[in-house]
């Protein structure tokens, strides 16, 4: 353990309604769907059958998350441990294109343009007008947020600095006590987490995808870096594959 | 508002898998059954309904208090909220009891003997042996508790002395900053706490019974006294039927 003292986990939410539905989410509070409930145990039961227990759980505050922390916690029989949340661990705000059909928006704007708002490092989609139905600025959740902060848009790269600010405050603490740390968050939220740990550029970052439902172990060292660069997913096959589901996103 | 700054809610869980089979549970962690996951959602909705939404949650470390909360606030649409808990929550530990049937006990024992498990405030049952199966004392989540202080059985003086201060130091400060507290846990930490509120004597506490699943709200003055002494149910019919059935637990 010398040279690996700190266990973090992290585990992307299930299947959401939208997902399956192929909608651009963010931050919109959709619940997940009959297949993400069943991903969420499963991922709870790798953690068991491996015996890498966690001690504490930090989620987002969006519901896809929270039930798959609670799914996979109570497959593990870990049901029992402090919970801790944050707007943010949440998903990266889509702005304008929240609720919109991604093979349509692809058809609509084109295949450099599509590109460019998901996997850009910098480029926030437009913003949400405060009036939209799937705007958050008025929920009651978000009110810890003062109103100018709240975000409209997000880039991956506005995404890393909101969520920076928790690793450091809330995740690092309970990694320096010894505890294994569960951190049950969105696709964008942990890649800008894994783009911190490994060290990824700007450019590299659009490369990677990181699939749903399948624990992703870092062990980190006594400086927080990773002993095994990208980490270690519970079930590499499954991870491989659904790797490549997520690229073909969109395109359907 | 002035007249009672603080407000508390009150939720004892949904049925459990042995809440149905008419044994005695106490420590031994147990899920709801299909009942009780009805029950948490009622719960839930009732919160809804009334507008009475939670800021913050407080359960015990048992499954059918975590998933009683999780449920019912799920259906509130308040999912997100910072969740806190405790062993000083849980049910009573049921000592040699645990894992009986309440039926066969009282038939063993007798009526007076069983009651006096059952509600005399200060005589415990006989301690549960370390090397039982329904033993806790071994159990990782309660590693947090001294070995020589956790409980081999209680009596409600002993749940109200590890409990209260669970409310001092824990719920309290949560009130003081102006929040609508939710506390969800069991008959028995329910009724200690109740008991503490409404200073209940030692021989009165006996007769007083909480139902499951219906939020029973206390608004508090500035000196933490009910406005309302014994508080109001969301659900006053129903809460009424029910402690009629509470009564008479064990006597089917």
């Amino acid at each position: 353990m010398a040279d690996a003292p700190y266990q973090l986990i992290l585990l992307r939410h299930g299947e959401s309604e939208w997902n399956a539905k192929n909608l651009f989410t963010g931050w919109v509070d959709v619940n997940l769907n009959a297949k993400g409930e069943e991903e969420a145990v499963r991922g709870g039961e790798l953690l068991r059958d491996e015996g890498l227990l966690p001690d504490v759980v930090h989620t987002s505050v969006l519901r896809r998350a929270i039930r798959t922390a609670a799914l996979a916690l109570d497959a593990a029989d870990r049901h029992w441990i402090p919970v801790r949340r944050s707007w943010r661990l949440n998903e990266r705000h889509y702005g304008a294109l929240q609720g919109k059909d991604k093979a349509q928006t692809l058809a609509e704007f084109g295949e450099e343009q599509f590109a460019r708002w998901r996997r850009s490092y910098d480029t926030p989609p437009p913003r949400l007008a405060d009036d939209s139905e799937f705007s958050q600025v008025n929920d009651a959740r978000y009110a810890v947020i003062p109103p100018e902060l709240r975000p409209r848009t997000e880039c991956l790269k506005d995404v890393v600095e909101r969520m920076l600010p928790y690793w450091y405050d809330a995740i690092v603490p309970d990694l320096l006590t010894g505890r294994t740390v569960l951190v049950v968050a969105h696709g964008n939220s942990l890649r800008g987490l894994v783009k911190h740990l490994d060290g990824i550029s700007d450019a590299d970052i659009a490369g990677l995808n990181i699939p749903t439902g399948i624990p992703l172990r870092y062990e980190l060292d006594s400086e927080f870096h990773p002993v095994t660069k990208g980490g270690t997913y519970l079930d590499p096959q499954a991870a491989a594959a659904a790797i490549e589901a997520v690229k073909n996103q969109g395109r359907k």
